[in-house]
Order: structure tokens, then sequence, then C-alpha cells
């Protein structure tokens, strides 16, 4: 299942070492200005070989899009779009033919397909999000004609946390470091921790936080298309991702109600994208419908599996051996992931604009 | 959005105050020997009135099977029910019709709809979940055919945590106190709590865990389809819930890769269901695919928004009112919602199941 | 898969001898008054035993409304309905058991499902079409919001045919007749042929002829959900359908460019929905997308499969036999498709509508 | 909506003269041998500039596969690949760009959409249907290796209709003369009426017939994925299509049901795939799924909207206009539209046969 979303759907294609990663995205309002230098520095964020903290891969992930836009504009028509690799070392997965990385997707897919292109990881790698971001990034450009905004950034590497709320941060700030934390303090003690993790061939996990702000009353299709089920089925999806929570999440199970509800501001008369309630325990959403207040949520990332020192496996007659990656791999996808994590972001909550529209007859 | 699933689906409907709950299930496979009885089981669980821990609405909670099944056996067609409603007492809600419940859907549903049904909630009503629960309970017999069982319990209730790991407990014993956590000690803690709550008119969060085991290895779609996507999607569609991980999921963005792998067994000899890897951070699923260990997840609950004492809140018309909902309402949700959390996992994964099925041409 | 539809969605569920027909009608558009009535009123002229032309099954089919709707109107939430099953005579189909009619859904259905409810043919009666008739009086009261209206009438029984076009005819005496056959000289025809038929205990096939006016121009999403390619679909999937064509269909086959282009209006200053073009060959849809003309299309019924007289058949064991069904069956199904073909063009204009509405950003 | 499928889905993107022609197909069943060169035979049958038949465009239409298939094989993973467009001579489109020729997609995309990439038609250019010619060439693999085959033939240009059932007909004869009908003397015929069409800049329009060979029993999804329903919307979404119709179609609305039923073989011992009933009016559906008898159907192309003469037209403002299309253009699309109709017929039957793999718990 390679589509994602209802009205505004991407659908997308590719392997770390294939010919191209892109994809379709069909559903696209029509006379949308679309501007590809966006499109492209969306990428670059996405981008391996950015700093000392990724892989060293060198991609220039240069986006061709293909159909759907006529003179700048979108004509309603599904965009098709490429992304060519490049800088495959396919023979650094030599070794990897026959044998499963431990926590790894190599097992599962070989067991579930009965084949698998194991360069790279194939369709596994994370590679594969470039659509995502391709497609992100057109829908970002389709939000800010109605408003609506969307920052991500890293809030926790691991036990390094960043306290502060995004109301306490400057959310302009978070590409100012590498590792995509808008508060100077803790980016820098997350950067030394990420250095230390690859210096010792191993990785590290972390959670994004998340904020959309914005958003009008009404988005999200209860009973199953509640507006937080699709944010967690888009996180959920993204590589390497082991959770997700809106609002007060896990930690709101500790609270009383008296203590959870989020009361109305005495007066309503202003707009409810800013101040309809006094608190936002909620995250912006109530019954699976956004209620105006910003929408908050986190997505934690597990560390990847790929370590670059040696690890006891098995291989694909479930013998044990020994493997030693090659290949180039991130220490922490977190800096990177970034990007990807507003992008599904934008793509959910276009659908889900798009479908409210269906609400009433016009 | 009131369908769920791909192939094994579910399609409900029903408010709390009409006439009946009810739904279709389509995809059914065929020739799947059904007791209603064991349906019947499931909606007990479920059925307020249990305890002194839950709302004291009284409710047979019958199901009728309209539809395919035949002589006993599914005959492939669609499943039609429906679940009378009868101790409404629209009345209690007389005094919310023009008032918005904090951090309900109450705001949400009269914005994004124009009105509403205000009765009991109306369609964001937790009563909605019969339906679920009907469709788990016909999944889940179809699931013990190819030997996969599902568990969930209570682990937590407020900042009581019961600490203690699936393999510590007995499975069995869930039903066995009201709170269902199976651990009689935490249980009993558990239970003192919602009971003081309870008594303050209050209400109180928690956390549900759950286990799947006998899954094969293989089922899950990536990259969008992916295992634990499907099932985060699907208990974040239960009414309350506001956070899903899986395998150590938040806890596990603090290691490191080289504590977060789960190493595989020198000799995997053992069938994968019972022991591939000698830990389970991964909970299961590794790249959006089944492991064949077994499934690890939890999902937590909000405190419910309905206080039985005053409130301060608005009326449609953005003035301030207060409000002292009458109503019938669960302190706490969590005893209720282990069934449904049951239903909801045994639904995904017997569409799972069946979309694996179509992998390979047979 | 019993779902029809993208936004505006029919489930529907239930056996000729099941306990009900039913269903669930989801992305309703909120705010839509609906007259219960007229949803009756288009049950009965489904109806079984209306005249001496259908089959002598008397059922009230009363449809009993169970969500959706709040103080006579569309809440936006699905609406599920029941339809009972009264005047089942399940021991007429007793010799059935095991036994297939030639032509008929019982062989196909036993060897795809392995097992199935031969009483009245089960899930492939038309007794499912009442599920079709509850959801398109329910589209049709959306599209009377909106000024699309939908006819459709018997043009053909056997050999007999109506050539009048629906310029030609008065629609509002559709229902004058039991054929349903507004020209009331050839209805006279096809009802002695009827009744001929019916005295030998055979049947006999037929075409039903439809014209949707008012809609506007644009509904139809290329190149997969193409208006026409959604219609053809609704009509191809009622029973005992064997063809559908739209505009000039099979005949405009034969003509040449210079013959079938539908030139515009030298001048369109009128509304497109009445004089866009001179000619209408293409009979309201250009590309997939209305043009804001007429919408004509054609339905191809063959004749029902069991006959009332003995006919060589094989049982479940590939044995030679013969059948005599008892039963009722209608020897013509034409007038009552009438209402059958006008429900599911019903749904599928207000899901292209309301597809329609998700064009731009609004 | 550009996807077309369940289980095994193309989504295609492209237009007339943008970069070019895509798609991504998904569900693919993993472990199929693929040859690259099957795929460029069936697109070679498509491809303009092949006979005096077809538009002077000159398009080497080479497909690159970019994803899905590892040393070979479908690896279970979406397959994307482009077209890239090459002969385009858009400035001949130039006086096309305010103006709407009748009959054709210009007005009503324009109308639906805002605007239009005017340019050769843009998206409702039947180049569009590259995408489903290799979708179709990857399916038909697929169907090969259970022993379904497919064959489509021009049955009638014009008025000149080749009369020979497909049993009397040689099948591997269909490209054995430019207007793809295997009887030759009616080719003969139907090429003298296209070349006197094409001189006088007139186009005109015909039928195609299919039959496809050695499919099982139980292919079919009732009530609403009927084979022969999934079939027509198939066949229905292909550029000027007009109507539909399988088994003895609008033909069998005159005959009674003694003579239309197919009377089971006596002995039924030979396999249903070769000799089920005496006859096939039934065309191998039977309520909706086959019954292992040869499927027929036919498929109605009215002629080509843009003649190569003079006509009154109207432009964007409404105004009278006359216009002379240069461009290229068929003067019959029956010849290459025939790999186009095997195409979806191989997408429908390849995605019926998946879907029907979920019926049964295996």
């Amino acid at each position: 299942m390679n589509t994602f979303g209802n009205i505004f759907r991407l659908t997308s294609f590719g392997e770390s070492h294939g010919a191209a990663i892109g994809g379709v995205i069909d559903g696209v309002p029509a006379g949308i200005a679309i501007s590809e230098e966006a499109i492209q520095q969306e990428l670059s964020r996405r981008r391996p070989g950015q700093s000392a903290l990724t892989t060293a891969r060198k991609e220039a992930d240069h986006v061709e899009l293909l159909s759907g836009i006529f003179e700048g504009k979108t004509t309603g028509t599904p965009i098709g779009f490429i992304v060519r690799n490049a800088d495959q070392h396919s023979s650094d997965y030599d070794n990897m033919r026959d044998v499963f990385r431990p926590s790894h997707a190599d097992y599962t897919y070989y067991n579930k397909y009965g084949l698998r292109d194991h360069r790279g990881g194939g369709r596994s790698s994370a590679r594969e999000t470039i659509a995502r971001v391709v497609a992100g990034a057109i829908a970002r450009q389709c939000l800010e004609q109605v408003g609506i905004s969307i920052h991500a950034w890293t809030q926790q590497v691991g036990d390094i946390v960043c306290t502060k709320t995004w109301h306490e941060l400057d959310l302009t700030q978070v590409d100012a470091n590498a590792v995509r934390c808008p508060d100077a303090e803790a980016a820098a003690r997350m950067e030394r921790l990420i250095l230390d993790v690859k210096a010792d061939g191993d990785t590290i996990g972390g959670v994004i936080a998340g904020v959309i702000q914005g958003c009008p009353v009404g988005l999200g299709e209860p009973v199953f298309g509640k507006l937080h089920a699709m944010l967690g089925s888009a996180m959920l999806s993204i590589n390497a991702v082991k959770g997700f929570e809106y609002g007060d999440g896990f930690a709101g199970a500790t609270l009383r109600g008296s203590q959870h509800n989020d009361l109305f501001q005495s007066a309503v008369a202003a707009a409810p994208t800013q101040a309809l309630t006094v608190t936002n325990h909620s995250g912006g959403i109530q019954g699976g419908i956004s209620n105006g207040m910003p929408i908050t949520f986190r997505v934690a990332f597990k560390p990847v599996a790929t370590l670059l020192h040696e690890q006891p496996s098995i291989d694909i007659n479930g013998k044990a051996t020994t493997l030693t990656p090659r290949g180039r791999h991130d220490p922490c996808v977190l800096p990177r992931a970034v990007p990807i994590v507003e992008a599904m972001a934008a793509i959910t909550m276009l659908d889900a604009y798009l479908l409210h529209q269906t609400t009433h007859l016009l």
C-alpha cells in the first residue's frame, strides 16, 4: 500500500539503489501557484550529507516535476515526479545480500515477499521519504493559501530533552543548527551526543515535536478518520517511528478531567484559531475534529538499526553469522526527519481540509 | 468516514440516543463458524453498568445479526447487525442542548456540521464502539482459526502503574477484577483511585497495554500500510485516545541502537512466533511487517471530559455560562475500553492477514 | 465489496430470506431536510406485488432509519437503516438447495464461497436493491437542493421499443402504467408481451433509458473516475444488467466525427444546463466531465434466469438433474428496475457533486 | 481520480505535451519474472505512426522502469515508470489556446479546473493510455502464470462489421493487418473506410470486441464489485468509449429467458474453463462472478472529436468563432485502442484474481 490520503493522495515508489525515487500526487487543488524552488528547499533539508551528523551519501536530490503544472500553476491533474538516485555504492551491500541486520526490515521483507532488493535497504530505506517531502512541499504551498502553517523540531535526542514548549521557542530558528532544535543550548548538547554516538559506531533515538497553526475549526472525519488518527497514521508510516501522541498524550493519562479539561475563554470574541480555550491539553483536536487551537503532537523515533560495528546475526538459512555493515548511515535520523514529519503533517492537513469541503452541499 | 479496514471492513452507524448502534462487516472470510454467544460476551465486557466503576446506564446490548451467516457459518457476504438503544434518558441532556462541554466533541461537531444531536453526545458518544466490539468479536473468531490471539489490559490509571510485563502476568485473569488489570494488587489500588475520583465527580485517564500472540511473519503493507500504522490508526480512532506506541515506543527514543536492537536467536530453529529474537524492543514489527514475535503496544486515554460538577463553559452564541451535566458517565473509561482495544486490534490483524494473502499469486 | 461511492457511500447487506436488508449511508451532506415518506414512496415503486407484471411476494418494505437524522435533518453522521423481510417462503427453495439454476448466480456463489444461502437466491437476490433505493431516495433529496433531477423509464421490452426520445415524452407519466413506460401505446404493447411471457412461465429482457437534468458543468473525475465510468459501474452493478451506454452509445460507433460532434450554440448566453450545444450526441459528458447538457444513458437487462417451467440442470456434484423452481419471480424486471436505475444514478451524481467540491481550495 | 484497481492498482500521470507520461503500479504480486521487451511490444502496438491509419506523431515510447523489479523479478514493491514525450509540436495548438473544440474535453476541463494545458489536449489526450498499456503488460505477464489470456480486436468500423465470433476467428492474427481485425476481408474494407474518412479530414467510430480465456470460477466481488462492473468501469474510463456490454449485451434484452439461459453441460466432467455450459449468452459471468467460461465483451468508441477541417466553435468568452485544428490526430482510434482495451482487461482481471484470494482464510 503505497498510497496515502483520501482526496489529496501521494502514491510513491522507489528503492534506495534503484534508478529513482518518485511518485504521483493526485487530488491537487487546481489553480495554485507552485514554486519548484520551495520543493527543492525542503528536499535539501532532508538530503544526506548536510552535516557531520548525517550519512555521507552525496545526493543532489533534484526533483523533476513531470506533469500537472502548467505555466506555474496546478491544473488539477496529477503531478508526477522523480528524483534520480546517483551516489549508490551498491557493492557496499554485497555482504548483506544473504544476511539479515538485527532489528531491520531485512528479515521481514525477505519473508513477506520471498525475495528482496538488499542494496541499501531497498524499499525499506528512508530514501523512500523523498517522495513524501515533495508531496509535502506541494501540500504546504496549498495550505499557505488558507493560512495553515506547520513546524516541527527535534525535541529530544537520547535523554537530552528540550523542555520548552512551542510558545517559548522561536520556530523560525529550527534550521539554525544541524540538529534542528530551536533551543541553541539544548541543540548543542544534542549535537555532542550524536557525535559521541557516531564515534562509537552506534546510533541514537529521539523525539520530534510539531505544531500546526492557523487550522480552522472542523477538520477531521469521525469516527475512523479522526484528525489525530489521520495524523498518527501519517507519522507511524515514517521509518523508525515507534510512537505518536497529541496534546498531552501519554502524560495526560495521569491527569484528572478537572485538570485536563480546556476551559473556554470566558468571551469567545477572538478567532478560535487563536484563543478558543484557556489551556490546550487537547492539542487542538476534540472528538477527532480540529477546534481551531494549535494542533500539537510528538513523534518517537527509535535508534537506527544499522550499526557500524560488528553484530551477531543470522543468514537466510537461519544460521548464525556476524555482520559488519559498510554502507553509509545516519547515527541519528532526527535532524533529517524534521522535514519528513512536516511533510506528512502537510499532506494530512490538506487532505483533511479538502475532505471537510464535502461536509455540506455548497 | 465511518469505514475501517481494507479487505475486512467495518462500516458503523449510530448515536447514543438514537434507535440503534449497528454496522456492516464486509470482506468476512467465507466458511467460518461464528458463535453469537462469543460476540455477546464481548459486548457484555463493554457494557455499561458492570460495576461501581462504570456508568449506571442499563443496556442489555443485545446484538441482532441480520445477514451473512447461514447455518452457523459465514457465507462471505456482508454481516449486518444492530444493537438497540434502550435506556436513554434524553431529557438529562436538555440543559446541554445549546451549551458546549469543555474538552468535549460538542463544540467541534456543532461547528463542523452546523447542527448536532446533543443527546448523550450523539455520534461522539463511546456508545459507537459497540459496533467495533461486534466486528472485533467476529474477527477474533477468524483469527483463532489461524492461531492469532489478542489480549489487552489496564496497565495504568492516573499515576498507578502495573509495571509487570505481559510475560509476568496471567492474561487469563484480565477479567478477574472490575478494573481489568491482571495484577490483583495494582488493580485494587487502581480501583480505589477510580472510586475516589468518582466520589469527587471527577474523572481520570490511564493506559491500556496489549499483546498479540501467534502472528506469523509477513503481515503489514509498507510503506503506508505498515502494520503498526494500521494498528495506530485503529487505536487512535477510539474515543479519548491521545497516544499510541508499540515495542519500546517513546522509551526507546532514549536508547542507543546497540541497546535497542533485537539480536536473532543464535539458532533460529524454533518457530519465529516464539523465539526469533532474544529481546523484543521492536514489539514484533520491523520495517512495518510482523516478524513473528509477539506484538506489543500501549494506548493512552485522557480523562473523560464530562465531569459531574459545575464547570464554566460557553453556549452556541459564544456567551459564558456554567454547566452541570446530568447524564450518566464513567469516571474512568479504561475498564470498559479493554474489549474495545482488543476489538480494534482483531479487526486490524484480520485485515492485515487477508491483505497479505494477495502478496503472491496463489 | 458491498460499498459504492467515494464521498457519498452506500454499504449494504442482506439476503432475500435473511432477517433484513439494510445498509449504512456515509458522507451524507449535513443539514439536509429528509422526508421519510419520499423514501418510502421509492421503495413502493420497487416493491414486489405491485401489479400482475411482478412477483407475488408480499412485502411492506417498511424502512426504519436508525441514525444520522436529528429533528428531520441530516447531521453529517452515517444513516443506518433496515427493511425487515417478512413474506419469505423459504421452503419453496428446498429443492434448489443442492441444484444450480442455469444462468443464475447459484453456481458461481457456491464455487466462489464454498457454501451459499440458497433460499431465494440469498445475497444474489434483487431484494438486495432495496438498500440502493433507500440511499438513492436520500441522494435525490440532496440533489433537489442543487437543481439536479433524474428520470428513468422502460424503453424496451423484448423487441418492443419506445422510439421516442426524452424530449418527446412526458416524464411525469412514467408511473402512469404498470410497465413504467411514459408512452401509453408502447406501454400497452409491452404489458401484453410481459403477460404472454408470464403465461408461458418464461421471462423477458429489455432496456431502461434515463436522463439527468440540471447537472452543472464540471462533475466527473478523470481519468479513472470519468462521470460515465462512475455511472456505468453503478448500473452494471445492478442485477441482470448486461450493458451500459450513454449519449449515442453503440449507435454512435457508426457515425463520422462530422455527424457526431455537438456544435456549440453560436451564442452561449443561455445557461449551459439548457443549451450549450445544438445536438447532444455526447449525452452531456465530454472527456468524462459533465458539460451542463442533459445526461442521457441506457441500460440493458437480460431476461430473468429463473423460469417457472422445468429446465435441465446440474447439482452440486456435477450430476445432471432437472429443476422446476417454485418461488415467486418476476417475468420481467424492467418495471421494478426503473426506481433502482434512478437510485443508482442519484447516488452516483451526488457522489460526483461532492467530489467536485474538492477541485478547488474554497 | 487517477488510480484504478483495488489490490493491483495503477496510478497514472502525464499530459500530451508535458515531459512524460508515467505511473506507479502497486500491489504487484512478488516473484514474477517480467520481460521489459514484452512491455515495449505492447507500447509499440499502441504507438502513433504505425501505419497510414494513425496519427503521424513520432514517438519511440520507450518505457523506463524505475523500481519494483530486482534481477528480473517483481519484489512486491511498487513499479514506477516513465515514458518521455518527444515529438511535441506544441505550437500546432497555439490557435486552440482560447478556443474549445466541439465534443472535446476542452470545454469541460477548462470549466472544471478553471485553467487547462491546451497543448495536445493535455491530460485529456489519449496519450495518457500509455500508462495503462505498461500496467496491462505487467498484469498480463502475471495472468500468464495462472493461465488467463486476453484478446481484443476491431470488430466494427463505422457500419462495417466483422460478424464472426471469436470461435470463428484466428485471434493470433489480430496484428496481421493495420486495422487489427483478424478477419482479413473485413479488415480490408475497414481500412478503406478509414482512409476515405481520413481523406475527408473526418473521423469514424467503431467497436472493439474482447474475449478472456482461462479464467477460473469465482472472480468478481458482488454486489458492487461484480466482475463485469469492474470491467465496464475499466473500459468506460478509456477515451472516446461510449458503451460497454458483455455476453449478449443489448441484443440479449430482446430474448426470453428460455432462449438466453445457458444450460449446463449434462456431465460437467470437463474443466469449467472449457465447457461448463452449452451456450455462453452470459459471457462467462453470472451474478457478477466468473463461471469459468470465456468472458466476452464489446466496447463502443465514438468518432474522434478533432476534425481536420474547419468547424464553428466558441472561445473561452462564449463568443462564436471557427476552428481549424492543426496537430496530428487519428482518423479512427480503433486500431490503436485494441492494446489499450486488452491492457485494461488485464489490469482488471489480475485485480479480481488477487481480490478473490481474500475470500477464504488460507
